[in-house]
């Protein structure tokens, strides 16, 4: 009945279901059950919470390293339509790339040295160029580069997964989109009680990949590494352009992505913290660097082929170890260190923009810190953004590459841009090699940066250069109306005192019951001119409630309205209109009060309260009143 | 970049944004736009908007007679792989239908003789049964058939435009929505002003399937009416059985859904009412069969196959006139024919929903009226409901067809025996004769709806008649909840006054400012206990406001509350099950006071707000309080 990818739907609108729940849930004793105890503001900065480097190496890079898993694929891709003389280009690729990698990773060094207590590209362009601007481009670059981290990383790992399983091929975007519910749930919980956990299915994958690469190479040294199907070295395949070749490497260095985690993280670092994150970065370089060369090698002497259902990882170690215990461990740690990468953005994005937000360039409720300590609505943004994505690119990790690692390569040259501003200002010990370091880093960043935006331009990236301009705009516009706000609200407290201001309290009523009882009560405790305001539809139910009233005693003045339209909110809005020029005046507030059914089971509220929604939204929108919402607990 | 369907997920995602909008824009003048000038209570029953019979004829009948379209269809589709030998039983199973559609017309027209007043089967069984039962069972009967009429009939609609036009077949579920979505919003303007618009269509459709039978006639009179393409007649193919014969022929009368429509609607007929229902009966008996008969003839002499990408009435077309203009006609006027079927629910359901929520069995908000006269949330649960269902079945006919008719025969089957108790309990001119016409459609009704639910079971029919129960315990235990209501919101009139009640009222604060001063003034007015508390999240903050409001001159009492874990809403619990407590005795209502900024831009909003959105949902949810919301306009 429903067939192939059919269930996706009704999935997809319960899991939205979900996540409003949880987006509106910050006041739902449910959350404290699924997100767990709250955390002091103390403990966010306590000492027992900070990592010694080595275990803050895996937890800091998964998202880094985890890009080996698709890097070098995705680069040789570009190349595979060229035929099989293509595939030895996957070696001098990876090779460019990891040089590159090499002068980032010197690149970052140095900013951890000018900045021990951390500092992303926003940080560092905020406190080096005058203008917000540069810091907001590479703020607004790196939002959106997490958003496709996130994207990207769960999309691999569900393909790895596929590669093992091809059952679930129909399956991906469905599973992918649960995988990134699974850790919003995770990450609204609080991250940091949770982070030695999370090192040992990298440190699980880097060994894996070490061994793996090991063992090809160890089988070469007994067998020979030339292979029977060892693919041609060095021809140049028919078709070959310059242009492929740099769209292929810019493919390639989307593995490099991640590399700025450890320097925006210096202080979870144990003292020496500058020591500690250096000490990372240069193992973290070594390890993969050698990662991606050894399988780039690997791949290219086994004549590994492009495969979209079974990734070339998968294929080279079926080649190995066939599809036994070994297959299953290393496809496993390569998803769940894909996954660990995505879930590292679920504690970046929300940070960064919570940074920008407080800087008022984004809205202000993204600085608020959830009960765990986390920044809720900013995981919630993510994972709704990246979920998105997902859907509109059913979960292919080639459709989004092209999207992917340009905004990285545009936030890497601002910050390296800002460091060099940096060591020519502040000078100090070998001043001027650090500041020549970052200026290689710089342009080669910028270069790399201007390639991803021509290669890929028709692929995808236009997409990137359309909504980084939009947010960069939007942000401007924020912090503008957030400065005005700020302006207005200011006022001289030695002359601008409370005072007493007239107010005419108007209790809409439906009929006269219990809640009309309890919403008179309450308007005439107030001690304002009290109206009780009944709208009718025909004379009928007019005529009868003004017995009813006279009958009740005359509490309070009774208007009644007819509406000829059946509408409700037309006749509320015009005697609101009368009563803003009452009898000589408009009286300071108009005050609405309007009862409300507070069912004893939830699902009785769809039940009630439909009307005086409407009225109240619809006031709050379109007129000067104050309006009060007066609960009516029903007893059953 | 984007591959297949992919674009429908971003799409639907719109239309649901799209959805939400109408539902909530009740309030929004944008709703006068788009939707039209709202009509008075008086124009509903005005005598110029009603209708003569040949005009109401072909309005109250594309329900039933648009069926035609793919009732053989679906009927000889169930046999269609046991070979050509089977395609014959096109014609036996078409006649058995014609049959039926007799007994039905005959067995309705009594029952606009009885309910010259419009009586659908909800309102027959209500007059006629004791308890409630029937008629709820009738009710939930048809609620979930004119939900599945919307589904199968825009479904149907669409593949006539792909039999066409092949290159629409990967947009169909999309086409078919967007189809929803448009309906919904032409009714939401009101659906009267528009109706004589409605017939020509179907007029324009009935004449175009009778000229194709009179076409098809002719040729055969005039070129012999066995061609080499017609298959033998008579021969039973291997593998029939009786359960086969069933089972097409349960699919093959789902073209008499819709019959019921014009006993329904005898008001809107212009008088005498009627006679002019009844001669609109006949008339539509006859066509109708005509065309069904006709119509199974010319598709066995034909040798027509069923062929999922391309309808037999496309194929048959084609057969006779080719590609050319008359085929375009015929194919255009089949799918807005259908599309009216699906239109002309946007009136039934809305209605009969209307009428079971006023008896108090589904929500209240159902009983309200927009602007338009019409039951704008009963269309909007409609459109939303058949959107999923066409969603999950991927707009297949083949696949909506088993869920479908059930209901409908189910809700027959009561108005028929209600009819028959109606005879009995009147009597009057007669009486036997109607008993007896209405006691054979029950039996008759009540087979089908047997064979129904046995042949397709597991089809898909097990679906409804899992949904039917639910539904229908769904609204007894809405109708006890309101029962439950009622008689605890009853008041004693003469004993029972408003009085005044103890006010403590609490204002929110985030510090001193425009907004501060704005709702102090206003708590003062009130001449209540007011409060003033603010929550800081350091000792800093909170030594700070002290001073200040000191500085300030100590308008009122201040409380200052440390929040550890920065959350608010805990901190203001905490604090309000105190204050419940307060010097003696518990305040007979405490009243909340938060301001809400009011931007002049609407897109300002998502910057604002969100605290006190989140405390305002809240407390109304968790705790016995009053909110007030006060409304500050922000200049700019």
């Amino acid at each position: 009945m429903f067939t192939g990818t059919a269930w996706i739907h009704p999935v997809l609108i319960i899991l939205s279901i979900i996540a409003i729940f949880f987006a509106f849930a910050n006041f739902s004793n449910i959350k404290k059950i699924v997100i767990g105890r709250p955390m002091r503001s103390k403990e966010l900065n306590a000492s027992h919470n900070k990592l010694f480097w080595l275990i803050a190496l895996p937890i800091l890079s998964a998202d880094l390293y985890s890009s080996v898993a698709y890097g070098p694929e995705a680069g040789i891709s570009e190349l595979a339509y060229l035929g099989p003389d293509s595939k030895w280009l996957v070696i001098p690729i990876t090779l460019t790339t990891v040089v590159l990698l090499c002068v980032l990773i010197v690149s970052y060094i140095m900013g951890v040295i000018a900045y021990p207590n951390g500092g992303g590209a926003y940080a560092i362009a905020k406190d080096n160029f005058k203008t917000s601007y540069m810091s907001l481009l590479a703020a607004s670059a790196l939002l959106i580069d997490y958003v496709l981290t996130v994207a990207v990383s769960v999309s691999a790992g569900i393909q790895a997964i596929g590669s093992a399983y091809p059952g679930i091929s129909n399956y991906e975007t469905l599973l992918a989109i649960l995988c990134v519910f699974f850790m919003l749930v995770v990450n609204l919980r609080g991250v940091s009680e949770s982070a030695s956990i999370f090192a040992w299915p990298t440190f699980l994958f880097m060994a894996s990949m070490l061994f793996l690469i090991g063992f090809g190479m160890f089988k070469g040294t007994q067998h020979g590494f030339v292979q029977p199907t060892t693919p041609p070295f060095g021809v140049a395949p028919q078709g070959l352009t310059i242009l492929l070749i740099l769209k292929a490497f810019s493919s390639a260095s989307s593995s490099l992505t991640g590399i700025e985690t450890i320097s925006n993280s210096v202080p979870v670092f144990r003292e020496p913290r500058t020591k500690g994150a250096i000490k990372a970065y240069i193992t973290l370089g070594l390890i993969t660097g050698i990662t991606l060369t050894g399988f780039a090698f690997l791949l290219y002497l086994n004549g590994i082929s492009v495969n979209p259902n079974n990734t070339m990882l998968s294929q080279l170690l079926i080649v190995y170890f066939g599809h036994g215990v070994i297959y299953q461990i290393i496809i496993w740690s390569t998803f769940i260190v894909l996954i660990l990468a995505a879930n590292s953005t679920f504690t970046g994005f929300p940070q960064l923009a919570a940074l920008v937000a407080a800087d008022r360039f984004l809205p202000r409720a993204l600085t608020l810190r959830g009960d765990k300590l986390g920044y809720s609505n900013g995981m919630i943004v993510l994972a709704a953004l990246s979920v998105l994505l997902i859907e509109a690119f059913n979960s292919r990790t080639d459709a989004l590459i092209p999207l992917y690692a340009i905004g990285v390569f545009v936030a890497f040259t601002v910050a390296e841009i800002g460091l060099v501003r940096r060591w020519i200002r502040v000078r100090g010990r070998l001043w001027k090699t650090k500041a020549a370091i970052n200026t290689i880093g710089a342009i080669l960043t910028f270069i790399v940066a201007l390639i991803f935006a021509i290669t890929k331009f028709t692929g995808g990236a236009w997409i990137v250069l359309i909504v980084l301009p939009i947010l960069f705009f939007i942000a401007l516009s924020i912090r503008k109306h957030y400065d005005q706000v700020a302006n207005e609200l200011r006022i001289d407290l030695s002359s601008m005192k409370p005072m007493e201001h007239r107010v005419i309290s108007i209790v809409l009523i439906s009929g006269i019951n219990q809640v009309v009882l309890h919403a008179v009560s309450f308007a005439q405790s107030l001690h304002t001119d009290v109206m009780a305001v009944y709208i009718g539809f025909d004379d009928d139910s007019i005529d009868k409630i003004e017995t009813k009233w006279r009958d009740w005693g005359d509490p309070c003045r009774l208007v009644t309205i007819k509406s000829e339209y059946r509408s409700i909110l037309y006749p509320v809005s015009r005697f609101l209109s009368r009563v803003e020029n009452w009898e000589g005046g408009k009286p300071d507030h108009i005050h609405v009060i309007i009862a409300q059914f507070v069912p004893k089971k939830w699902w009785h509220f769809g039940l009630h309260n439909q009307t005086s929604l409407m009225i109240r939204t619809w006031l709050l929108r379109h007129k000067d009143v104050v309006v009060t919402t007066l609960p009516y607990h029903l007893r059953k």
